[in-house]
């Protein structure tokens, strides 16, 4: 991370004895000591607008988009240069569970061989930020970036709204029936993935969240009266 | 090395004991088994027609050409199409001697921060074959991820779901007091342009309009009851 410049660790969940007792790279002492724990996904990601899971692809059922690293490192790249992007790797055996990638815009895989697809977790992180310093970071799009925000395009909604606007709406679906009311864990991930495929713009998510919440406001109402 | 592709392992005098204990990762157990041992730079050379040294530059006077990784990666990829080239890496603590360097016809370095360019070895060869690898050696991987995205995107929903979700919406904002029953065509044209923006798939838009039918549903029979 701090050969190329990523100078944010968030942790969720580490595992507690091995995290205390970690010991960085020499030069990455306070990368290491500035590491964020956090209890959740959700709660990790929370400032961000783009997450993006990484994957060995393998033999598990692809649920979204999927991009090859360069492609990726394009499209972050550009987020980059105004925005927070959080880039989520899961355990070394186990990668990212469904639930973790359920929290992703969309997912990167390195190529590598088919035959050999397992990375090594630090290799592939510095695989992958090798990929997104290419250039420097966001340096060249910036431009770019900046003449979408002159147009009048929206800032992209922050995670926070969105698992805001996922709650509120799972709570209506909930009232209304079309969902039992402990909907399981898959139903709730697969609303999640498909509100994160919305692409909501922040104001449009702040709007949005306002709808769903009077809606489900009214249907409690009713339920008292 | 094996999730790139990179098949042979030269060892240059290894520590002894520490090689013969090295564990592979999963699935590259022939590799290890099949590195080869030599006595100098040279002998492990010999066959080969170009061979590049890694360097993190440092303080240290650099008495070759030296390219960066991009820049290197396609040299070394033209040279692969027909020959043998050697990418030389040194120990992790001391890098390449002098006399190691002398066997190499240039240098190449990997781009890092300034404040932080020595690098952990496994990650330097790993960011360094990624790179030799790129669109070269993957080819297969191309289809597998074109496959996914291919499996993975929607088509674009049609305007007829996408009114049918902007009028089932509008009426349970009525229904729950979010806009005035005869809402200006105003408010309608504004709910009509931010689910455009929504830019959902086909798919998405059926479960989507399925949810808001149901809920409004359950808005109508509450009020009635």
């Amino acid at each position: 991370m701090s050969n190329f410049g990523a100078h944010r660790l968030r942790v969720v969940n580490p595992y507690e004895p091995a995290f205390r007792e970690a010991h960085s790279a020499v030069g990455a002492t306070q990368l290491l000591a500035r590491a964020e724990q956090f209890k959740s996904v959700a709660e990790a990601v929370a400032d961000c607008t783009l997450v993006v899971g990484t994957t060995a692809v393998g033999n598990r059922q692809i649920l979204q988009p999927l991009r090859s690293l360069e492609r990726a490192g394009a499209l972050i790249r550009k987020r980059l240069a105004s925005q927070r992007v959080a880039l989520l790797f899961g355990s070394e055996k186990w990668g990212l569970s469904n639930e973790s990638l359920s929290h992703c815009h969309w997912l990167l895989h390195i190529p590598t061989r088919e035959e050999q697809r397992s990375m090594n977790l630090g290799q592939a992180a510095a695989v992958c930020l090798y990929e997104l310093a290419r250039g420097g970071w966001g340096a060249p799009e910036k431009n770019v970036a900046r003449n979408y925000v002159v147009r009048g395009a929206q800032q992209p909604a922050d995670m926070a709204t969105l698992d805001r606007i996922t709650g509120t709406l799972q709570e209506a679906l909930h009232r209304s029936g079309y969902v039992a009311p402990r909907a399981s864990a898959t139903a709730q991930a697969k609303l999640r993935r498909m509100l994160r495929r919305f692409s909501l713009g922040a104001s449009d998510a702040e709007v949005f969240l306002g709808m769903v919440s009077k809606i489900l406001w009214r249907l409690s109402e009713e339920k008292k009266g």
